[in-house]
């Protein structure tokens, strides 16, 4: 393996199977936010699956590395910055995953033009979280296209999905727990129904700070609510389930 | 206090305020959810409040009862069922609470000719939780109207409640968690945004089997989503939390 780095880029370890991954605290490092959604989404053999704004590729390069899944027919990752997504795609080439994971720059409000209607099992998103306009000045750019919704807004994210995905076909997200109406309310406008959640609490007693969401283009109405998932015991370390997780052998109930 | 019984039914202790309740396992007994609801649902002294399907009016009753509120201006219970009505106005009468509460014999899809239009600061229910459909004919009449949507559907509910609060006013509800979808969505076409909501799990490793949530007229989109509420330990007695409420001395975070 070898990764091409460049200025300001460091090399870290994934943890899990090898892999290897290069981040920029200046553009782009991935959060547990990413690490949880790559392992929450359903997945089946030979999906074929597009992560909208990939970043550096994090959650195609976890997507492809999951146990319970040996072949996969094509991960896509979009980025819209031309820095990230070159990023990425020296993470694919380094990690010598070119067989699995394609990466494309361009803007997800397009992607039906250069992919086509219905043409994804599954689509994962980690979008920015915050409304425009409130404190989006003061980060750099790069930051800030991937923390406001800049580019893209929670809408942009689930009107596109829903037009990329086959009938029956799986969308997943990561968002903030005080975003859930708007995001119920946008996938049922959508027809991508609900059908799993998972509240992520720092602690038993906290509030959760982190929410994972399935839905299914065309499904019935039923959502599943799993238990709480922890971060932290109240000693302040990991959680089992979160270094089972982060090992790569963390399995979400599906 | 005396309390007029007819027959199959009989008198419990709520055990709290030296309140008693009449019951009958013919047609009403008061569960878990709607001490949980009586509890959590914000209040300020002197709002007006109604209860849509009232039962044997628990929910009056342990609202008229909070310790953080002295001062009601008034509760109505509405309750479509004759034998009901009759027997939660037996229960207001014997617990002598007829100042406070006061029990209207009706249908929740014609409250507004009875109350008008935005007469309540805040209105509470816990409806029926399944469909029509599925199981309503396997059990008697009045408990068939309180388990399943016969003779009101969330929508309904929803509807009527939007219509009868004032501006700002609060719902709150008890339900299930696989409806959070359809709850989220008709609150939101209905403008009774949600702010509050709680998931009850039956322990901590299990799903949650019961959700309170709490929603503004006309309020701002954000939800905050509280720590989950745990009914019984590991060990299979209710937890602190739950004997609190049922002591009436539970606080939820508000």
């Amino acid at each position: 393996m070898t990764f091409d780095l460049k200025p300001g880029e460091r090399l870290d370890d994934l943890q899990t199977k090898n892999l290897r991954i290069i981040q920029s605290d200046e553009v782009f490092s991935f959060s547990l936010d990413a690490v949880l959604l790559a392992h929450y989404v359903s997945l089946r053999n030979r999906d074929r699956v597009l992560d909208m704004g990939t970043g550096n590729g994090v959650i195609p390069l976890l997507l492809a590395s999951r146990s319970d899944l040996p072949r996969r027919e094509e991960i896509v990752g979009l980025e819209l910055q031309e820095r990230l997504a070159d990023m990425a795609q020296r993470n694919v080439s380094g990690n010598e995953l070119e067989h699995t994971i394609k990466i494309v720059q361009g803007d997800l409000r397009e992607a039906i033009q250069h992919f086509g209607h219905e043409s994804f099992d599954v689509v994962t998103c980690n979008p920015p979280y915050r409304p425009a306009g409130i404190g989006d000045a003061s980060v750099n750019p790069h930051i800030a296209i991937a923390r406001f919704e800049l580019t893209c807004t929670l809408e942009d994210v689930i009107v596109n999905a829903a037009k990329l995905l086959k009938f029956n076909g799986k969308f997943a997200m990561v968002h903030r727990p005080d975003r859930l109406p708007d995001i119920i309310a946008l996938m049922r406008t959508h027809r991508l129904e609900p059908k799993r959640l998972l509240l992520v609490h720092p602690r038993a007693h906290l509030r959760p700070n982190i929410l994972l969401i399935e839905g299914i283009k065309g499904g019935k109405p039923e959502l599943r609510i799993d238990p709480p998932l922890l971060v932290h015991t109240d000693d302040g370390v990991y959680t089992q389930a979160i270094q089972d997780i982060y090992a790569g052998r963390g399995e979400f109930a599906r």
